[in-house]
């Protein structure tokens, strides 16, 4: 199995670089003290040194192998390439080489270049995307650019970065507005814009407003790897099949200092690819940030270069573009590269209509462009998770305490806590119905009981028939039908049956929680 | 609603300052050109430039006031506060201040010092922790240190950043191991060391190992949150009421340039507390990384330091500790500290066991030591979000369909979608308890009807008293108590009562939800 290879350009004097090199080795893997380390652990786990080279400006390249088998994924190999490493002065990842066998435990972006050209049918020239800012905008606002920039034959229209919202309904009525006037525009052009919508929220929300963004029609989304975590963004490409735009919020700090962090086109070529970025937006030289040129070649460069089994990923420019400066970028960049246009977009006089004609007209100047039929199925290359699509809107009750359509199963798999003659029902919640909650309704025979325990996540009960006894926290409560009970979090608690009848309730929960504990 | 401040300390020009200072506040919440902003906008958004101020080395601190709703959560925040100012040259956060509305929103540490301290028995003394390494080690030899630490009355002993499994089973074992050998040392010496795991695993992973080292016992983890995302681990310390440990692996590129990048005590003192980091790792100086005394410092205030009703956290130097400096270092940090000795510890002659008993010898002739009996229920502390304390767990029903300590409300506002007779009982979720969802029962008096609407959200409903009819997406049902419905998204639907009795009926929904629309 080939090495993961790393390569750290280095300030320090001549006769220390051996040293540091082999410092790095030992910090990156076991960081103990030399002493510590035994043959076998220096054999199997720590980095090997395999070369120290002087580099033309004074620094040194040292070029360290470590075992690919020290990496199950993203956060390991993070930590492994960089992250104490990133504590030390005057020490710069420049180079990451990874051997087949770990890159085939990575997807990678589930469009890249050519899926994405697929999907809007451009082929041959660069793509032109916008931005819906500013925030505190009316969302008709932005209903309308995203309207004119699709019927003027834009490909790409994505939130800003700043563009997040109060609450899940106003993401999702605007997130709506915007996609359905593409869609509309999109009938009538014949052509596919996209729309991305920028869900950098929260993490306990995240799921919601992609679920959200996806119900609607949504293909992909806008989101900063380094600010939500490069895992995160990994985790959503690889389970939603998104397209990914990444954004570089919050990256500022690893290559600020040219002698210090990780060289661009490593984090946000390779690695982003690693995330499941299709689109690197990346700040342009000659615009508002500092950035040089070959900093933005060497970006560019990564997406697109070789990565084993992954594919390439379009590199966007963005930041201070303008109509003068188009030729000299796309000339820079070539024809797979996605032009992030934003302010001198919706800021040149006419409207961003005649704007777009006018960029795209100019593309068309430059490249040949070849239009071919969108791939309009555009499916995000995963099925709808089962059930969805037979939803049922009605579960009859029986005289029986059962219902149409559902059938009872067991209260816990054996060898959980303990319990005695309890049946559950699942009722809505898992059969493919949009809730964030589950409705099971649960029968306790006389003389059984519930296991005691306890959970972060709450209960909802409603008693519905018979008589039964609830203890949480050490409290007793006695239930008749239609009482309602709450149970907080991590509180221990219990139902009993202590009568003659069944005790039948039902029982709302989170849909996603934690497993019951002992109490 | 007092404003976010974010203090930036800029080097340019006097004559550019206020410009600086301006585009700073553009950039993080608009970011488009002057021209584009209108006046409302301008008042609204857009950051306010509070003070623009020389220091004395030259540079200018940049005070800017930023809207506080502007921000749900840490990615707002994060991208508010530093997100693309991090590609501006020269420019470092240097301080921010969150108003008590803001702070509201984050739970922060589970423990923080109070409670740790309680959960261990230990007062008025610097805590010591060790630290299971080097990688490759056999696990008897992990659980071996711990079990040696433990007996010799050490405080924490923790995984080492670098200790990552290859998989679930031989995590699990390793933790089983550790954790069962640090609790039977406990019951040798009556005192409660904690035992501290590795998660630094991809996010689809995380929850099952989080959740397999609760279900063993263990209380706390080690988790890099620059690493895995910082709102990652503020949802998993938020879920699981777990004890973090933060390291500062992935950290170094936002210290390494004095004048970029964030001040330390901001990230690994407020930011961290924020992601509910109870006790905070960071590179002593003096050891093998190049911090300074001021900054270390910055970070032991900015963890202690007052921030609304979160708690505050522990410091915890690391890195080239050893017996030599702990006078020096104690002194530096004072009790309220956790002092990482990991190689320093694992090789001192005569073993871990007489090297812990030398290091909490001198801690103890240098500060007065006191011992009480630990926390053994160990139940995570939570800070309670407002309204919990009030919950209720038990609503009893009335026989006239009203429930205790809950009173009918109205059914919409006025003026909204038209309805007939239709009264509204809040039953749980908007009164502080912990669901994603909310449980009402309506009634609809004979003759009276629901509006006629839509929504992306779902209704699961329950009927309870009398018949009703239920219309969706034109279908008809006829429900009886104990029939279940379900209304699917962004479907048209509607509730009649045409009997002679009151319709009443449960309805669950999802707390957070779309407000309804007209057909």
């Amino acid at each position: 199995m080939g090495a993961i290879t790393a390569v750290y350009h280095a300030l320090c004097p001549a006769a220390d670089a051996a040293g540091l090199a082999r410092a790095i080795a030992v910090e990156q893997t076991v960081e103990v003290p030399e002493s510590l380390i035994d043959a076998r652990i220096d054999m199997e786990i720590v980095g090997k040194v395999a070369a120290v080279d002087p580099l033309p400006d004074g620094r040194f390249a040292l070029r360290i192998e470590y075992n690919p088998q020290l990496v199950n994924g993203l956060p390991e190999l993070l930590n492994l390439a960089y992250g104490n490493v990133s504590m030390m002065e005057k020490v710069r990842l420049a180079e990451l080489e990874l051997p087949p066998e770990v890159l085939a435990r990575f997807r990678g972006p589930n469009y890249g270049v050519e899926g994405i050209r697929e999907l809007l049918g451009v082929h041959g020239r660069p793509l032109l995307a916008t931005v819906l800012k500013p925030r505190g905008s009316a969302d008709d606002r932005f209903r309308a650019i995203a309207e004119e920039f699709a019927l003027a034959g834009g490909d790409i229209v994505k939130d800003d970065n700043n563009l997040i919202d109060e609450s899940f309904a106003t993401f999702q009525r605007r997130v709506a507005l915007c996609h359905e006037a593409v869609a509309r525009a999109n009938e009538q052009t014949g052509r596919q814009c996209l729309y991305l919508a920028n869900i950098s929220v929260p993490l306990d929300r995240l799921e919601r407003y992609v679920e959200g963004a996806l119900r609607l029609g949504v293909k992909g989304v806008l989101i900063p790897p380094l600010l939500m975590g490069l895992d995160v963004v990994r985790d959503l490409a690889d389970r939603h099949g998104l397209l990914v735009m990444g954004h570089p919020a919050f990256t500022g700090t690893f290559f600020h200092d040219r002698r210090h962090g990780i060289e661009p086109g490593v984090l946000m070529g390779t690695i982003y690819r690693l995330a499941g970025v299709d689109i690197s937006i990346f700040v342009n030289h000659g615009g508002r940030f500092d950035y040089s040129p070959a900093e933005c070649a060497s970006i560019a460069a990564a997406a697109r270069a070789p990565l084993g089994r992954i594919r390439p990923a379009l590199p966007a420019p963005a930041g201070g573009m303008s109509f003068e400066r188009l030729e000299d970028m796309t000339r820079e960049y070539g024809a797979d590269t996605v032009l992030v246009v934003g302010g001198a977009l919706l800021g040149r006089t006419g409207g961003v209509g005649k704007a777009t004609e006018a960029y795209l007209g100019r593309l068309r100047e430059l490249f040949p462009e070849r239009l071919v039929a969108p791939r309009r199925d555009g499916a995000p290359s995963r099925p709808l998770p089962p059930g969805v699509g037979e939803v049922v809107h009605h579960l009859p009750f029986r005289a029986d305490f059962t219902w149409e359509g559902r059938a009872p199963a067991g209260y816990k798999k054996p060898g959980e806590l303990p319990y005695r003659d309890v049946v559950r029902h699942e009722l809505l919640g898992e059969a493919g119905e949009e809730t964030a909650f589950s409705l099971r309704y649960f029968e306790i025979a006389a003389g059984g009981f519930s296991s005691e325990e306890k959970h972060v996540h709450t209960h909802a009960i409603i008693a519905v028939r018979g008589r039964g006894i609830l203890t949480v926290d050490g409290k007793r409560f006695d239930l008749k039908p239609n009482d309602i009970a709450y149970v907080p979090p991590l509180t221990v608690h219990q139902l009993r049956n202590e009568g003659g009848e069944p005790f039948g309730f039902y029982c709302i929960v989170d849909r996603e929680r934690d497993r019951p504990r002992a109490p």
